[in-house]
């Protein structure tokens, strides 16, 4: 929202009247005014891999891959993901029906809300929660009720795993009510790395069996988890399949987030109302980069490219770690995505610092996120954004780093994190 | 929405519950089936100019380029188009604050319903509309409210000029009630190809300004206009800047229909909550597309690329349109956009022919073009698509041929439709 004050002459809807100014509208100027290393927003600094460029330089002189694609995506590009996930889903997936290509998977999940919620409908949602899901929801009429995921009390003095961040099952259940129509997984977990387990799975996926939920299950990093931790699909489990829609990124997958292609996976039955929704709010997505990562997911059959990516990704955190080992900040050793969420409860940071007044609203981690930047010189993500107003104290002393950027850039930002060290009582 | 008869376990919201099965799920698969000549959706079968696809290579390998953007756009994209549209909206356009780049010109429009109405907002449609304007409506809660634009009697036997087809002011004006909230224009007009003149819209706005409505002007075919006639936008007469949120599109302007690339032009006040509502749906827009885009419209300071493309389009109207001349059947000629619609009351094709259930429920012009498709080889679209239910039948006898098509598939066109010689009768 802008900051103009004039009175409009006609109103806004209620649907984005009430849109608080998000962190990316603070974070982002803050990045390119202090010149700060950025590992805010969770995007690449390096290219998409060559065979892939290569690939969207052949599309861009292919007529047909210029025009207009099928709303459900183009044919090589629901093959190539057929291809590439059946073998992950234990299932033959039919690329007519039960894959539909999106414009990012942010555009995927809106269309899913809009295919699904009617006035008043609940969607249960973890916190923390990736922001855009809020909005998606509320904008079509949907009313999101939050579960929280926990750290141990443990997590301000020592470093934890992402799967010590647990769910309360019984908490979930006690926010079913007759209105609720799905459950929002994300797994591996934006922010904290948390890639959900079996046995954690299959327990809400019985929950939304008991009560018959449409399971949302954002899997945008499903290419990025850590040794010993793999991937489980919710899609895969029991009987939830026939309930489930997945999501993904070839933004996230590729190295590639501005080409905005996502997709969902799911039965025809479910997927044909999120389409119907799609088709209608951008009728279809870029077709020369839907084509260019046809290209890529057949080239991964070949190349063990996902391999390399976890490998690279792999060193990316032990880079980024070894500066939170170095200070004594305990952080949560992420099983997938590429943050890590660092405990700053020991940074004492001037409490009169000249903090702007957008942020007398926001919870601590705002104030030591902005300080960062402007005189550490390191942008991280304040993750009380990702919390509902009432549980916006459980984060307040966290703060998001990303890890999606080159090794050099990540030794940079190590170098700058060192001088918090005078800031750090124990 | 899929042929599954299949009850899902988990039903649709009510949003997306009662579309129809839409022209372009019938005509597209009919057009690869039969491998009839395609004049049906308005992509075209060529590429984007040679300076725009090398832009598109540059972009590729540029880090920035191929990452999240800002939701507004990328800032060469709207600098660009600043310069480009300043000179034509007589005023300097802030790229800041005045122009967003959208998912296609679609989502731009989606985005501003989503900004500006609440359930049981109407709007108020000219038919025939852009088909995608109804679903976009009522998914946001809105309400469309049809007034036609009618083509003189004489239509059925001699050639009109699209500016011929007239909106009934006084009509349109009893359509106001107190919950009005938008007025969509588009000029140039699809299907018919009428370009609004200065005194039309004049009076179009004095009816926004009275009632205090916001003007969503559709003018995607902008650059796509056929002399003597002018392109002239609303947002520039009168003191209609105010209320006026003008749609472009990159896919239209550049034969890029396939990049989704588009944007809306207005005043920050306004255009503020499209913002708002198109940051949260799909976050931002293809970024390599943006940035080649970009240079594209840089480039067309210096050569006259719109005027070029202004002359090859008046050339394949020409030779579409020289076949309906040589059949004698009548169709309207269009100052604008890329379509000729065809009277075809003269076309007596077989009434037993075996058509496909799902056409029962149509107007007549489905048939002919079902027929047409089959037997003659080329693929129209019927108009009566872009009516409400209770209007079809003003467009029974029309079918919509797209011209957006190189020379040679237009004389292949020709060749083709001389075969309904046989059925016409005078
Ligand atoms: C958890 C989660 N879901 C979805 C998205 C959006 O992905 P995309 O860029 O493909 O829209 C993100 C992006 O940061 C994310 O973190
Ligand atoms: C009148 C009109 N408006 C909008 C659009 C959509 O344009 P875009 O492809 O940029 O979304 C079209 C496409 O056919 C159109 O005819």
């Amino acid at each position: 929202m802008s900051n103009n004050t004039t009175k409009p002459i006609i109103g806004p809807s209620e649907k984005v009247a009430h849109f608080e100014k998000d962190v990316w509208s603070i974070f982002t100027p803050l990045a390119a005014e202090t010149k700060a290393i950025n590992l805010g927003q969770g995007f690449m600094n390096f290219n998409p891999p060559d065979f892939v460029q290569d690939a969207a330089n052949g599309a861009i002189s292919d007529v047909a891959a210029n025009q207009y694609s099928h709303p459900k995506g183009r044919p090589r590009l629901r093959k190539a993901l057929a291809d590439s996930y059946s073998p992950l889903f234990g299932r033959e997936l039919d690329p007519e029906n039960e894959i539909i290509v999106t414009a990012g998977a942010n555009e995927g999940m809106f269309a899913t809300f809009a295919g699904f919620l009617d006035e008043g409908s609940e969607v249960i949602c973890m916190e923390p929660f990736f922001d855009q899901y809020i909005s998606n929801i509320t904008m079509n009429g949907g009313v999101p009720v939050y579960v929280p995921l926990r750290a141990p009390a443990k997590a301000a003095n020592e470093n934890i795993s992402s799967h010590e961040w647990k769910l309360d099952i019984n908490e979930l259940r006690s926010k079913i009510t007759d209105k609720t129509r799905m459950i929002v997984i994300n797994t591996p977990h934006n922010p904290i790395g948390k890639v959900f387990d079996e046995e954690e799975l299959i327990e809400i996926g019985k929950v939304a069996e008991e009560h018959n939920l449409l399971i949302l299950s954002d899997e945008v990093y499903d290419r990025l988890y850590y040794e010993p931790a793999k991937q489980v699909r919710i899609a895969t489990l029991k009987d939830f399949w026939k309930r489930t829609i997945t999501v993904g990124s070839g933004g996230k997958s590729f190295a590639a987030t501005g080409w905005r292609v996502g997709w969902l996976i799911g039965p025809s039955e479910l997927i044909q109302y999120s389409l119907a929704a799609h088709t209608r709010v951008v009728f279809c997505v870029n077709s020369p980069c839907q084509e260019a990562l046809a290209i890529g997911l057949e080239k991964t059959n070949q190349i063990p490219y996902f391999q390399n990516q976890i490998e690279a990704y792999t060193k990316k955190r032990q880079i980024l770690s070894s500066v939170f080992e170095e200070l004594g900040l305990p952080y949560t050793v992420p099983d997938g995505s590429y943050f890590i969420l660092v405990n700053t409860t020991k940074v004492q940071f001037p409490q009169d610092y000249p903090f702007p007044a957008v942020l007398d609203s926001r919870a601590k981690d705002f104030k030591l996120c902005y300080w960062l930047a402007k005189e550490i010189g390191v942008v991280a993500i304040p993750p009380s954004e990702f919390y509902s107003k009432e549980n916006r104290e459980l984060a307040a002393d966290f703060a998001r780093f990303a890890f999606c950027k080159s090794d050099d850039v990540l030794e940079d930002a190590v170098k700058a994190l060192r001088k918090l060290a005078p800031y750090i009582k124990n």
